[in-house]
């Protein structure tokens, strides 16, 4: 089979942190060459949009600080779980007890959260205390039929120069001591790409996702049948190209160099 | 076969939280009954051992606690998690980062705790913050070897009026963001329950172990060969009656009826 940019792309998904910029305190930087990429991508004619777990910030938080660092982004392509597990929420009749950060919670604000059943964890940061995480796991053992919601089920993400534990680790953590399965929305949900690709009208094997997670973004995106291709920036580490159960079908050193392959392979 | 407490009996073990007392803030209450039963097994003449995955406090601590509502118990009949990992560290040259409580550090005084290369996890309560979490996370992540210890796998403790989580939750946290599995000390470890029955000289099919965890407790102590019992106190939820892995070889209301039915048994 031909390389992955060299068969049919109509559509790219790109993840957020990690590919066009890295999260860190004073609100991050652009990774090099990624302004450029997106720009190259958004005249190409291809569709795009961008899949993000990010929950620490509000989604109107997160586009303005991608356009502060020259990005330029709208509401209408920006995928995270937020809006979806809020509208799973409504569906099903459920009132959150939200573990999420203070600004995080505003997101959350058309959503009643009067007597809870159930709970919805997202990459509440220095929220997850203790007592916060007993909370939580206090109102899931009080309930009949318990519900817990991860917002992404990341092992671990870049801020700053650090590695630092995602919402995976606290899901873990909470379906053990209650002994449930949390419902994950967001990467690397099958039914998460799906959204977006319903929203761009194209089909998966026409789409490429490129993201810094092994699992998340390239796993994810390959289970939901789309190509999914690896950067070497982010949360990257080497040992991901010999992952256990993940093969990505390219490795590129970042952004820049994938938009790059994509443009040169499909005008070939 | 004849009834849990009709067959021969050498030795008792007792967990102490949920069964002797409830621990909770102002140092916790004797469970109605408890000291009753602890002085009849005394008298007894049967062999009888504490085995508790209490990391919270140092075993000083517990043992004056429980001394100050009105029990009698010494350092040599107490074993508990600490001691047991301190051995292994020193027999194996690790150094450990420990994410346990300040009070409990105390008890590794005698451990180089230098350049760590490995992580101690015990119950560590509101010293389970988001910021030491990451760090023993961020540890674990630059080890090229990674070796975590966790105190006992226990999923929850009664605290007071409420369940809270136990370091089972954070143990699990830790293995799924760093992806390798935690070497248990303690409860419910076949090693740790054959310590105790060395110590008393006796085999496991002579001796009966009381506690309130159904896995921990329980479990582990059919799994080492010994009979379990449950009490229906601490942390006891009527559904473990119907536990998925684990059928008690008795239940009883607490351990006051647990040592009469012992007592009983044997002398009929």
């Amino acid at each position: 089979m031909s390389a992955w940019h060299k068969r049919k792309i109509s559509g790219v998904l790109l993840d957020i942190t990690g590919v066009l910029y890295d999260s860190g305190p004073g609100g991050g930087t652009a990774i090099p060459g990624s302004l450029e990429a997106v720009k190259k991508l958004k005249s190409s004619g291809l569709s795009l949009r961008f899949c993000s777990n990010e929950t620490t910030v509000t989604r109107k938080t997160l586009i303005e600080k991608l356009n502060s660092v020259g990005f330029s982004l709208s509401e209408a392509e920006l995928f995270t779980p937020v809006p979806a597990v809020c509208k799973i929420l409504k569906e099903r009749n459920l009132r959150p007890h939200l573990l999420v950060t203070n600004e995080c919670l505003s997101d959350f604000s058309t959503v009643d959260q009067n007597n809870p059943n159930c709970v919805v964890i997202a990459d509440a940061e220095t929220n997850f205390s203790y007592h916060n995480l007993n909370k939580a796991f206090q109102l899931l053992k009080s309930l009949d039929n318990p519900v817990l919601f991860s917002l992404g089920k990341g092992k671990y993400y870049k801020s700053g120069n650090d590695l630092v534990l995602d919402v995976g680790a606290y899901m873990k953590a909470l379906e053990y001591s209650c002994d449930l399965q949390a419902e994950v929305v967001g990467k690397p949900e099958k039914s998460f790409f799906n959204t977006a690709l319903k929203d761009m009208g194209l089909s998966a094997d026409e789409c490429v996702m490129i993201g810094d997670d092994i699992v998340g973004d390239v796993g994810g995106a390959q289970n939901a049948g789309m190509r999914g291709v690896q950067v070497r920036t982010g949360k990257y580490r080497p040992e991901d190209e010999n992952h256990s159960t993940v093969k990505a079908d390219g490795v590129v050193d970042n952004l820049s160099q994938a938009v790059d392959l994509i443009l040169a392979g499909q005008s070939s």
